[in-house]
């Protein structure tokens, strides 16, 4: 078992680690089937924000909230920058959504369509024009373009017109702004995906250049896809640029981070701490990406912000030169143990000592509950049309 | 390969054959990204019906509906059952829902909380009610009640739960009336489902007695499940009553039967065959229970009705005595050829004769294209509210 | 977080605890690309059980040992349970082997030829025999009957052949021996396989007696199947009757119980303590069922039951009146919260001390690389033929 | 329905068409249970090559047969290509084998070892020199390198020892000599694969230059994977090298082509067809890469040649005018059913023909049945020691 002596290297390395949380997380959402509303969801972008600044204020790692264009569209995103500020966040990514139209029905970028396919590259432009009003660095793409049905369009033709789209938008990137490409197996299109794979995004990243990057999603991959393999590949390739965490027991489920398989987690973050991708500096955006469709949606964030916390301390409580030592002697057992008792150790009073340490409640969700917050927006939002995942 | 001579007893075999159309695959659908509404989709239950009635004008295989309650309730379902009459089709199987009301975010029959369980046995009681006055023989229960953490609820009480509800709807089942129960992989539960395989509905079938049988739905199982010997143990047991047919690249995808693997189709549709289960008087109900999001779905239904029965009439043409005797002998190459030799035969005109013969365009979808029907609703149905996954 | 003060209960309960370890475990085991000898293993099924006797020695719950049959068939059985009670052990299940004869290419109790299915039942009551000889409870019965081909074979007279053998099988059981049905998805059989999932084992099960169990193969599942609800299912039924622990990423890989997802295995042993079938009074079989194909043997198998161990004492440790009334509260994120407090707690310490209040090395593993043990095998094992899989 | 008037250029493209057959699909395989041995089997590499010309002979698309070394290690290499070329055929690809050592336990090129990996790439540096012996122009890699548990070894450094293996293979090529670089999900290891798919063997082969491309193993992926869009996108990228066809319902099963899935073999193929990368002057290796465990194994590999030939007749048959009109118009029933059209065709009377066009038997199974050919060999190869997955 590993001895809790000198914590100092990692109480730093975990003061600085960043989480950012999704606008869209504290709206209603949930399955073809049906979306059970919460009482006191938020109502507009600004009430999203607020949500997003109380998981920071109770996790300190949260500081940034995605937003979701059309969902968040504003008349003054300087304005809303500012708000935001003043509540102590800023403006993360800038995520666009080309699948909400008519239009969108059999594509957007990739659309056989021109026209359809200048619409949808004309809102990716207009997204780089909004990090321009917020300031953001990150433009994330995720395409739902694909097909239901052999035979439906081209696959190689709509590879070229999705190329096409995506330099046309690179080209609008300025110095300090970055092109994050997501990948998805399936869902809503069952039977190809134009980005099903890191592979597709990677090699497109790279025809593209440095601005552009992958995006990994934790909950987007086939069965028995080795997720820290790809994390490794990424950071080996200098391709890695950001994740959007969420869990999955089948399909792309969106549940907490680290509630389905918290062992996977811990081996993903493994791979950004040996990598030495942890810091912020090194320009990965620690993305939540989820659905809170039944459970509480702020507390239910915390919880996913500690969840990738306490995998990220026992990431940082591996014994590297234990480990790189049974590896080069071939230790087979040797070595899976030096990370097990990493993953083994409770990490919580490192946790909540670091929290005491810093003014923060030493238990987060405790400390929600006791704040009265969850009660005072369940009264104060209690007209107007609740946020999901509609304009 | 196989030589087409005496086909007189396939045809009588096709000629039987009846598949059940669903009310709801006539309606809008889509995934939780997004519904795309089509024109002239229906706006209410009657609309619904002479939609399926003009799938089984064209095709003269499905006569009769499937309802879904509350989506398909009306006042006077003795009326609505002579309005279906009139256009040439009756009432099927009346399905369940209990999942869409807010009552229902942590389940229905199988909720911790009593008073919701009573409600949603209730909506199962009434249903049982409406086939009264329908005349529908099949009740089809498919819960959507599961966990989607761990913890969330006991995996254990909430199988008394529902074995509680089972029972007393059971009980109140008249002599000519049945109970289909369905099972499901995931969604929406995205953890644990509480009917999640055959296995478990079997086993409640099994209990409750011989009017409890079990539905398979193609499209509801894990990767690499072998749908045909599910069907072949079920025929074995005397435990099918029903299939709900859709097809899957990789979930619950719900596409055209037969679009995705026509293989498997034909597998499925052999061990039917096989086990003299095609002719209605064996009592299973061939359903389909598909989702058309982005294909016409008039036409969409009648290609699917092609889809199986040109599966049917592939299975029929096995060589059974051939395929006997390889499979006595251990000749795995000669079973395999006899069942591909069906598979690769090219059943089309075989199905055109048999139209031609009985009356019926030899190419269904080419009438109704030509039929002008499309272009009727898209006109009359202008204003109103369309159906969709709605009460 | 758990506040650790009584402890009694929770010790209690794990002193009772047995975890039954594989004779083949000891042995050579592989893929079809190759398999990897390693220094010291046993040759004969003496030194078998020797080994299985050291890892009780060091772990103090693992005081039986599975034998397979004709792996370990040996002229006299009676002495060959003296032996082991000598080394403080004693005989367990006794594991059938019908499938690696010539005669087995097509199948055994299932194969077309009636000659090769007399052969195979023949095996299973010698098994039965050599049960009376040793005392054993438990026969095993694992098929590897399956086909490759769509059409190979009759997927429904396959299962009338099987009922018969399992049927002559059971009948020939004593009082107190019981049979234990194992299912397995696939592998070696691809396309289809005779006893595939748990529904399958469970009904040949219900119509054999009370006397035959299903057997629960961790490894042997489809992907995305949720087996801690089989496992409550099967208790509920009464019908549960012994695992095969081990792990897997993709398929049946055989890794060490708890080595690829340890939540999943908490969750498993949740839903055993949960049904009150921990103790061995309740009849459960924990076996391991591994392969060690790279690592070294006996401190993998060592490594494997404190694996199942401390997934017991984590279940043990659940708030289970915290979880029930967050659970009929409908308390999505406390109930999921108190099953994660016993999941994170870092249980190795307890352990530690209740094996050091038992006499035994606080750690197993380091305790057994300084016996001196593996050294002496290596040396003393150095001519004759490694036991593997094979006669 | 497809209307067949004008079958010339259909038949010169499949008259063009080559399939390569592998000298171990001839010998002993099996699972990890057991190598069910086949009477007839060859014993050496003659042969082997002997069936192959056989197959090749009723065929009349199969003029090459791919060499696994150490399994087809001769002394005189030379020797070996004369004795092909007096029986008709070449020898293709040369495999090379990293993974049968007892060296190679944990890693061949990736081992942490660096003896280990000198030892392996000078195994390939060999495979080299037997292709300018053979004349040969593809070296295939395949790496069984991986690891069984989490920490084994570490990701990322395996990739840059692979890397450096890469490469200096790479740079041995002779100018018209290339690299096909294999990939695969798992098996034999089990937790992480160091090439375990498409894009870390695209991203491998793009760094290392134009003669390394990417070898797509039908049965090396992930359920649901979707292999024609890997093929259509390798195909834009100009880095598709090959093919090893076989198929599978679980894992890697290496059943006959087409034998699993025929739908998705003619969705390859159509790929293949549509990308103008049939024809042998295009560089694609088409090879079969199979296992026939149970069957007889040259009729199994006639079948499997038969069944790529198939699924490439309807790809040729696909209306691509019609196709390519319904797809730009956004009709997806139409274009689907453009697709499904060519593939509801029977095609086997059209090969035929075409066989008997070319003086060959139009039915090539039933011809090799009656040639004498396997009770031939049956009698002859009596003694000696059967060839299998072994040096």
């Amino acid at each position: 078992m590993i001895v809790l002596t000198d914590l100092t290297a990692v109480k730093q390395a975990l003061r600085a680690q960043r989480i950012e949380t999704p606008s869209w997380g504290y709206a209603n959402s949930g399955t073809r089937f049906k979306v059970f509303p919460q009482p006191g969801v938020p109502r507009t972008p600004e009430e999203k924000i607020a949500d997003a600044a109380t998981v920071h204020r109770f996790t300190g790692v949260a500081p940034s909230v995605a937003l979701h264009i059309p969902w968040d569209r504003v008349e003054d995103f300087g304005a809303l920058t500012r708000y935001a500020a003043d509540l102590g966040v800023r403006i993360g990514a800038i995520n666009t959504n080309v699948f909400q139209d008519e239009d969108y029905k059999l594509g957007s970028v990739t659309n056989p369509d021109p026209g359809i396919r200048r619409k949808a590259t004309d809102h990716l432009l207009e997204a780089v024009s909004i990090m321009d009003a917020t300031g953001s660095r990150d433009l994330k793409l995720w395409f739902a373009d694909g097909l239901n049905y052999p035979g439906q369009d081209d696959l190689r033709d709509r590879q070229d017109r999705l190329a096409e789209a995506l330099r046309e938008t690179y080209g609008r990137l300025g110095d300090d702004q970055r092109m994050l490409l997501e990948y998805k197996l399936f869902e809503p299109a069952f039977y190809a995906t134009d980005v099903p794979d890191w592979g597709t995004s990677y090699a497109h990243c790279l025809e593209l250049g440095p601005k552009a990057t992958v995006c990994i999603d934790t909950g987007h991959h086939a069965p028995g896809t080795n997720i820290e393999f790809i994390v490794a590949f990424l950071l080996r390739a200098g391709k890695l640029g950001a994740f959007d965490f969420n869990s999955r027991f089948y399909a792309d489920d969106d549940l907490m981070a680290g509630a389905a398989d918290p062992f996977q987690l811990f081996r993903i973050m493994y791979e950004i701490v040996r990598g030495g991708a942890l810091d912020p500096s090194y320009g990965i955006n620690f993305m939540l990406d989820q659905c809170h469709n039944i459970e509480t949606k702020i507390p239910a964030v915390i919880r996913s912000v500690l969840n990738v916390q306490e995998a990220t301390a026992k990431a940082l409580l591996v014994d590297r030169d234990a480990l790189r030592a049974a590896q080069l002697s071939g230790d087979v057992l040797g070595a899976n143990a030096v990370l097990m008792d990493a993953y083994n150790t409770d990490v919580r009073p490192i946790l909540a000592e670091l929290r005491t340490e810093d003014g923060l409640d030493p238990d987060p969700v405790a400390a929600y509950h006791r704040s009265g917050y969850q009660q005072q927006i369940e009264a104060e939002r209690a007209g107007g049309r609740q946020a999901g995942w509609g304009a």
